[in-house]
């Protein structure tokens, strides 16, 4: 064989392990987890979110319910609250999202929010003062344990991922894995990102060593 | 000498090359380029733009003239009229802004507006219609000429480009790179992307093969 079939083979068996590691990819908008706490406080002692819509997460769902948060700047109105109730609050937002409340938000990984801002949550005349828990989330691929081994990755790793688009792929550095059985295989980023990479709904990642 | 040593050495060499090549990175808000003829019909006959603050581009300017862009579903409004003004109109906005307008708008090169989605500008009550010009500009990097021999690039290539920051680092691919010895080198990402890349002012990119 000459060397342009070689190189030409190569390309297709690498193609081959790219689409078979590849994962969807999921962008996430801005949206809260209640405590059940404050589920209470803002819709009514021992009241049930309603499930709109399951996730490729199981068991997750987006509401019916919707909030405003409130900001020193501004606002951002009808904001999906996801459920099943955790045991603490956290509002997920974008970077752009950060400048339209006016506040300076760290990326987190979901659940760290120890020192991140607090927010107004308000539901007509209901509010809540979270005193911590405003992220804008580290990007991370959901891993279910089954395919952790095939995709070469473990539980808190760093990966670099490769989106490929139109005209404006990218290679995302600072992906945290997550690995559980309780997880669907897929990657989440956020709006920001997702436009930074000409997001469209399908579109799949794999990682690049 | 052991291993050690020389990897360290290796690392020193490479972060050094680094270094020298890096370029700074700039975010570009949304902003509008008017030809002549359309600053007449929202400013007045033979208007000229004033001047508020230089960029680095040699010679262009943010301009104290600020319009509303209308779309479909919503506006953006004080919106900055850079200049000097332009032999087309032309107005680019990101991936977010987009969407509150309501419309689908394609990434491409400043100038390259055949077929692109038009859009209304408002000046108070004196409006012009563009037919085309509404872009997501194609991330890109400015080179001066002097620098693209040293940056080993080329114009209309297409490069890779390092970014790093504290929770965020990536590689931009489908970066742009734009030759001219009117240019000052610097690369040029809309606010999407720099959220994405947690963007912080004197950030520095380099180009990675």
């Amino acid at each position: 064989m000459n060397e342009q079939i070689i190189d030409n083979l190569v390309d297709q068996v690498v193609a081959k392990i790219h689409q078979e590691r590849s994962f969807l990819v999921e962008a996430s908008g801005r949206h809260i987890h209640l405590s059940q706490e404050h589920i209470d406080s803002l819709f009514g002692k021992d009241y049930q979110l309603t499930i709109n819509q399951y996730l490729s997460q199981p068991g997750q769902y987006a509401s019916k319910e919707r909030l405003t948060i409130l900001g020193p700047k501004g606002a951002l109105h009808n904001v999906v609250v996801l459920g099943p109730p955790r045991s603490a609050s956290q509002v997920e937002i974008s970077g752009t999202d950060a400048l339209t409340l006016g506040l300076k938000v760290p990326v987190r990984e979901s659940g760290d929010i120890k020192d991140t801002p607090g927010i107004m949550l308000i539901n007509g005349n209901k509010t809540v003062c979270l005193e911590q828990g405003l992220i804008i989330a580290k990007r991370h691929v959901h891993v279910a344990t089954k395919d952790a081994e095939k995709m070469n990755v473990s539980h808190g790793e760093i990966v670099k991922v490769r989106i490929e688009s139109d005209q404006r792929s990218l290679i995302f550095d600072d992906v945290v894995i997550r690995v559980s059985d309780k997880f669907a295989t897929a990657m989440h980023i956020d709006y920001d990102e997702a436009n930074a990479c000409s997001f469209k709904k399908g579109i799949r990642g794999y990682i690049v060593k």
